[in-house]
């Protein structure tokens, strides 16, 4: 495994083609506003050194059966499952969202569908596959998975789009590989990536078989373009935007111009009929990690709910205690989903486990639409503060500084500094871009609250039910 | 164990005190009213002989290493207390409420408890409960846990109402054993239990010593009376009450007028300090259960709101798969917080396996407060024939009966009988005198939300959460 | 205006075809099963006669200048609005549903929509119903609004099922009138109403064209049979069903089998273009009546809650109050939609005022949504006795009557005897056949929540609030 | 009436002494940060001479009988009222925030409290209010209300704090006037406000009988220092921040350091009794307004949603229009309050009408608790690109912005830089920093929903609502 160091270094080595407020980024990895991305994936290879979190954050590899980063590993078990998930929410604790997770979630997919496509279209994926897990365990990589597409026209399927690029898709068939075409947005960790892993968005019908593509291509592959939006600046700042100036996603828009891609590294190409399920697939997985990260959300504001209480003085009153407990019911449910899709989790064919559809899908719909809630049971706790504070210059400035100093001060056990800092805390995470970020994310990420309803409805075992009530009701079949 | 006739016939044998409108009943297990309660249990001891179900019925006794029923088990593994879990749910897809879980419950809270006390307090309630276990198991008995204090004025401690009396409490200590006065309330399946199993209901101080109790006596011993709320009555009907008819718990206001206990059934005597504890263990596994037979309800409900949907032909619409939506959703939220609790159960002192409290708490919690929700979408699904539609004795009266036969009419495809069922199975679960009992069982069967709420806050790890927020704002220790 | 016993005696002066549990019911208005609903319609002709409450449940006819009970009167300003749903939360107060608002919410929607038809299609229907209502007001009469078709298979139009009677339609036209067949369900109050006010359900299309008809006859008219659900029979109890037992609708499911209608009844005939327009009128109407009805629902519920909090010894816990506060919130939402129904109501082109639609729907889709979780309120606060209690009969026992007088005590200030009336009100209110019935006719009284969702979506000013946007957005036109 | 350039110049002609970022800013209504805030202000000084929205937003004094701003006006009937909430509706679709309400509010309230003060105390200030009324009508004045003291530990009352200056209070009373030293937080508009007018924050006891001081002064009289947040750059940006680039509000932390206020303009000075009326009733006021500008927030996110899902092409979808009714019926219900508050309000001892005080504060609690729920709304009809979109800069550059207007394109009858438009406006409004304001205000800004929820519980008629339980179950009073 690689130390942090070591992934700096390597992504310095490559050459991402990264643009961001209309200028190209030269040193990625060094710019203010994307350091707070690196600094999580940083931390991803840093545990693995901690000796505490080394059986959580580890794994064995089932192809070389040495000890890997837990990222690049294929789940073998129930256990595997829950370790991900346990692992994704205290990873989360700390930096909010991992992001890593992605490429993991990307390749257990791809080793399910790809063994299935080798079945039933007699392909050679899963070898194919297998080969570039090798790969990416050996050189402990990151893996960015680049699914939606820019879509264009909803209504409307791949093929009937004004524009055909609108969803990715192959342009040509040479003998060494493929090449293809479009754009693939919200890639989380793209800008710091090693690869880019890009699977089909959803369901396609035979007339969108070029669409039916998957494959991985290095993140600075010839004809890929990364347009991003960044982070907060990683600025020295005492107190404003306390998390997201240290730790914060930054997403690409990833343009695909004609890049081309080898054989080797090609997964599905024109199995339209196995798209819809390896988009799914995908989304199982990475719904689950969100039942590790959104109670990882949950638990850093339950934290900061019940500071800003005690900075207030209100910690003892009831409404305030009955509302911590909202945070504590929210996380617990979500992770309990977590839990049980990890425990009823099931060996495909190809040996990988994978998540209770059910579970994983209700998980992450509750988290999804309750963070709002949260958000705003903070917000209420800690009161207009939170959005009217004079700016940190204000509070260090000579002439007005000791009127801030004076007229900011809660009980008189507590420091006013600390007191600044935990609004400052309240305000990142609940009043901020980074906060429109995370709502944002909590309900698209891995697919919006419709995509999992229909998922679970579509899914879940109605005629069982049907046949309990027709008997209770004194139906006949 | 025993077959389902051998359960009736030991009821029997024994000579039930019990009290309904007014009257002695002289034969319980035969009474209308009580058969349908009956009918419950005897499942309980049916099913341990269908092969498809004896893995999951039944257990291995860690005392004799005898097959049991699983009723009569003490958990051993966080596998056993899944399986209770996934047994609850699939006994109370056909019965509502499967009633014998809490004399296991019981049980294995007080193998906790007791082997607890005997450390603490040099005791010998451990060895005699084990005594008393292996009896049970051996006999493979039904028992009733008398828990809940009638009360009185709920703002005042045991010891302080105006009548002593209004918790259960110790009157007499004598050399063969205790005398106890007082009342429990919602004592479900007493009239046809085996055994009463007695808990404190809540934490005591010191002054309240008397009132820290707990024990066991047969369901027919001298100076108990049950004064009970019947069931639907278990007539022959074709269509009305389909369910509670058939199956409903029946509940007894347990009177105890100076019952007498030999030593060798008492569990706990005046260790005040652990009241509180075994209260909540109790608590704990029960709320377990619940995550259990709450979403056996949603199955129940799902199927009837599948149901009505196509006998009133609206069965596509998108509406009503979102509604259908919900109930899944709840359902899941719920059993996953069942399953949760399992996979995170501990092996406590004693050995004895017991469940996570707070993903306990959490799903009984979760569930308790959606019930209601669950009603009201299943109604809005059928619409007003639920309360409107006339009387079976209408829809077979020679004179009126043919109207009916012709405007209760539904889709082309489906009977009218069929249809009429389906609206009673409606009524039956969500407008009758037993909705009202599973609504309001929902909320307080295992304790209150309120119960809950604080038990979720009281022991949830909120300076982990702290430590975490003050981290992120840079707030030092 | 007549009084109460004019009604009754007027009633007995009629030959109403009703049938109950399979039985012909000879005087219904003494029928004990009936006559719930009979002291219901009693109140709206005592008020009348109180100087306190006379201005008011009266107004001033615009046809005659006479003072009339308001339940017959054609409102004539936004002032006659607000006093009718201030009415009726005050009668609701005393009786859950005062029922007799339909007949005057059918008349008031006539007289629109026929003014409409004759300038549309040069009809004579308005002189017509005024000369009804003229009639109307004299004799102080009681008319039921006959509305929802049996419907058979929802996904099919009127003409499109398998029998053509599952909707109402003139089967024949003669010169002296038409004849019509069909089924209206849940008629509440029709066995005890002088008048049948017959409105098309739906809208229609030109194929329906026979569907669309309205019309009104004597209650007793040939060949109308009413098969009825009762109330819970009016005995003398001390104290179970104390609400239901006094005061509580009746439905009838009243079949039309080739009844005639004479002209002069006759208010719509085959203007099928006009059938929606009429049905959503009523339902607006009918939805403000909501607003006034459902307040007063949640009005008892509070008191209820409120008491049984005291009769426990909780009213001063934190909790206890949260939850009341709920109880005032939902009220007032629904009751503040009423008012500004009222107050945004507008004149008609026959004069007569409509209040706005949009605010009768939201009201009445808030309170319809809401009722569920209000009776969860109040069986959370009430706890298990709500359902465990035993009957009134061992209450009353000389053998146990003395336990419960002494377990069923609460705080020592109160009576026994008034704590268990409490917790009968409370069961009455939420676990009963009549609550069930409250729940239903909360979400379908008067339209689903889908149709009122519709309604509002469909009359919303969408554009408006577009162009809003587009300005903000900096989109031109 | 003042022009709006005629406003601008008034302030022209102070001296604020306002701070921003650390520094002194001299011009403040030319400020980039503070202009989007005095863009409001200037459109309350435009409307009124635009014909169609004169009747709404001007009024006839009852001191001079000349037509002044609305804004300006002590209401004087139920229709005032009434305006008053219309109108801020109005404006506030245009703005988000009208800002200027609270000066109306705080003279609305005095005008209340300073005349029951002298009849109980036997002072003068309703007189001295009422020069004042005249002074600030005749000049068309806008004036901030500072009522919100920094509060320092909440537990504590005001003379109990460790600083005494951590609740304003009157350090000095001369011949003259009165010293006052303390500060206000959430002043918005004070930066550009004529006068500042202070209220007690919360109800008083004899101890803190210095804190109960009502006043007004000068924005700029000595010994006030404003320190500031400002709103986001008021700069010629094409798309983003659209809203909030125009029309935001800025609100000041308000030092009072020994600032000096002459008798007559002292409004309450001691009457501690008198303090938490006067906080409640300007609550009142202000949280009826909210009844009129939280609608218009919604009418604007309604806007948005149906916007960005035509620019989605999922407009037809029905899940899409479900979430459109969600924003209909919550700003329905909110309006709807403040209606019926308007309807129900009454005429106080000094002639001034007030709203009804449950409606008013049950409008706003609804608002302030739904709001986060309609931006998850928002933001679940968006999609990803609301915060994952590339900046403009990225959109306009000559290199990579020819792959953003390829990409970023929806229906192809829709225009890309319209919906990249609509995108900006929907992360304006629901993930940036002015989103997070919103939020906050919308919780906090008139009170708390804590404090909404005990102003209802504290007014609430509850013996009435147990009288009716009491006689519903046959309990004698």
């Amino acid at each position: 495994m690689k130390t942090a160091d070591e992934y700096v270094a390597s992504l310095a080595a490559m050459k991402h083609n990264v643009w961001m407020n209309g200028a190209k980024v030269e040193k990625p990895w060094e710019h203010p506003q994307i350091v707070p991305g690196v600094n999580i994936v940083r931390l991803t290879y840093e545990w693995p050194q901690v000796p505490e979190h080394q059986a959580m954050v580890t794994a064995t590899s089932h192809l070389s059966g040495k000890t890997i980063n837990r990222f690049t590993h294929i789940h073998q078990s129930a256990d595997d499952l829950q370790k991900k998930v346990e692992m994704t929410r205290l990873y989360c604790r700390a930096t909010g969202c991992i992001q890593r997770c992605m490429g993991a979630d990307a390749l257990n997919a791809l080793s399910i569908i790809t063994h299935h496509a080798d079945s039933a279209f007699g392909t050679q994926y899963y070898p194919r596959l297998l080969e570039y897990v090798s790969f990416f365990q050996e050189n402990d990589l990151v893996g960015n998975a680049a699914m939606t597409d820019v879509k264009g026209d909803r209504s409307l399927r791949p093929h009937e789009q004004a524009d055909p690029d609108l969803y990715l898709h192959v342009v040509e068939k040479r003998a060494d590989g493929i090449v293809v075409r479009g754009a693939k947005a919200h890639n989380t960790l793209a800008p710091y990536a090693h690869e880019i892993i890009v699977l089909p968005t959803r369901d396609m019908r035979e007339a969108d078989a070029d669409y039916a593509v998957a494959f991985a291509v290095p993140a600075d592959a010839p004809g890929i373009t990364m347009i991003c939006r960044g982070a907060a600046p990683a600025v020295k700042r005492l107190m404003a935007s306390p998390v997201s100036s240290r730790y914060a996603s930054v997403e690409s828009l990833t343009i695909f111009d004609n890049v081309f891609v080898p054989w080797e590294r090609v997964f599905l190409c024109g199995e339209w009929q196995l798209a819809g399920y390896l988009a799914e697939t995908f989304a199982t997985y990475h719904r689950h990690s969100y039942c590790g990260c959104k109670p990882a959300i949950s638990d850093i504001m339950l934290g900061a709910a019940a500071l800003v209480a005690e900075y207030n003085g209100i910690d003892k009153a009831h409404h305030v205690r009955e509302k911590l407990t909202e945070f504590m019911i929210t996380a617990e449910l979500v992770h309990a989903c977590g839990l049980a899709a990890s425990l009823k989790g099931q060996a495909m064919t190809s040996g990988t486990y994978l998540p209770d559809l059910v579970y994983a899908n209700v998980g992450k719909y509750y988290a999804g639409t309750n963070l709002h809630h949260e958000m705003a049971l903070l917000q209420d706790l800690a009161g207009g503060l939170v959005v009217t504070m004079p700016s940190e210059e204000d509070y260090r400035s000579e002439e007005i500084g000791e009127y801030l100093h004076k007229y900011l001060a809660g009980p008189s056990n507590l420091t006013v500094d600390d007191r600044v800092r935990c609004f400052r805390l309240v305000e990142d995470l609940t009043a901020s871009k980074y906060a429109g970020l995370m709502m944002v994310a909590s309900l698209h990420g891995g697919g919006s609250p419709e995509a999992e309803r229909k998922a679970i409805l579509r899914s879940y075992d109605v005629e069982t039910r049907k046949a309990l009530a027709k008997k209770a009701a004194g139906i006949e079949a």
